[in-house]
């Protein structure tokens, strides 16, 4: 079996940090490829009617508590940030630009660290001071990246990412789709393994 | 370590049924016990403002088929029903009369036959009619049953039970509380497998 591995996000998803932890390790343990999908859960939850889940009344506490004991439980550095949630087209649109200067290893890159930094060191990576922080640390040219992302073709091929994802039936992150087969969250990491292991689910 | 596991359920909740057809070979094999509590999520919805999984569009469609994969991956029989959801409280109201006539073991013998009739031969349970014939397969006296769990007793003690799963964070099915940890979802019971082994998670 050789599939790609669809792999869709939001910069602000804690649940999609973990995923983005854990994902590349997952597909290479089964030499597969991953293609990583940097999407707007704002945009995507008003066609949804669905609330940021740490609005929704209990629910949003629990969240909270699952959200750490789920990190230590995969043995992954986390910190709720304080500010939660943020705007992340600043992020995705820089992903987006990285991708097409440097390629999609840089990319991933760029995307792992801007997780880690939001959800283990607390920085707003909304903002596009610390994007373009983090783009200098990684070595890319972040000066230019800043001029660059509002462009209206950045503008554009983000806003193509997202109603693609919609179109595939994307409705929440993280999100995975493999041959058609769609997985939501991170509990179905189980089902992706087996279904990249018996090459059926 | 022993301590209770307490099981919050609805006979509708599809999740609840995967969970309701494992937790107690889970709570087995670290020889700890399991207090089933059925509640109605309708109730509990109205709190937090959620709408039924089925009724969120996308996600609903989605939920369909990752059911029907989840029990396959878990090796539980699972059908769809046709009447979803279901209204109940003649379910859960005769499960508590059982629990009261008959002692908590006949409870759950009920509660397990009844999800199995719903989810795996398609029988409305929440028709009383339904839930006499379960009563009666299992050597309950189901006409006396039927008889009573109208009574202000049993809908008062649902009631109560009801109260106090949400004066505990209850907030969904399945949904499981041991020594005040709270966990949500049959996604969680790795997590639940490793308080039970080590004592803490």
């Amino acid at each position: 079996m050789s599939s790609t591995i669809h792999f869709y996000f939001d910069f602000t998803s804690p649940y999609g940090y973990l995923a983005a932890m854990r994902i590349d390790q997952l597909a290479a343990k089964y030499a597969q490829q991953v293609e990583w999908h940097p999407i707007l859960l704002g945009v995507i939850f008003k066609t949804t009617g669905t609330l940021p889940l740490v609005d929704v009344p209990l629910k949003g506490t629990y969240s909270l508590h699952d959200l750490k004991r789920s990190a230590r439980f995969h043995a992954i550095p986390f910190q709720q940030p304080e500010h939660f949630p943020i705007s992340t087209q600043n992020t995705a649109r820089a992903m987006l630009w990285i991708a097409n200067k440097l390629g999609e290893d840089s990319a991933i890159k760029f995307a792992k660290a801007a997780y880690q930094a939001y959800f283990v060191d607390g920085i707003n990576i909304g903002e596009i001071e610390h994007v373009v922080q983090i783009a200098n640390r990684l070595g890319f040219d972040g000066d230019t990246l800043a001029n660059e992302i509002s462009s209206p073709e950045i503008k554009a091929q983000l806003k193509a990412e997202v109603d693609a994802a919609q179109e595939q039936g994307v409705f929440g992150a993280p999100f995975v789709i493999i041959d058609g087969e769609p997985f939501w969250g991170f509990d179905r990491f189980d089902q992706i393994e087996a279904l990249l292991k018996n090459g059926q689910i």
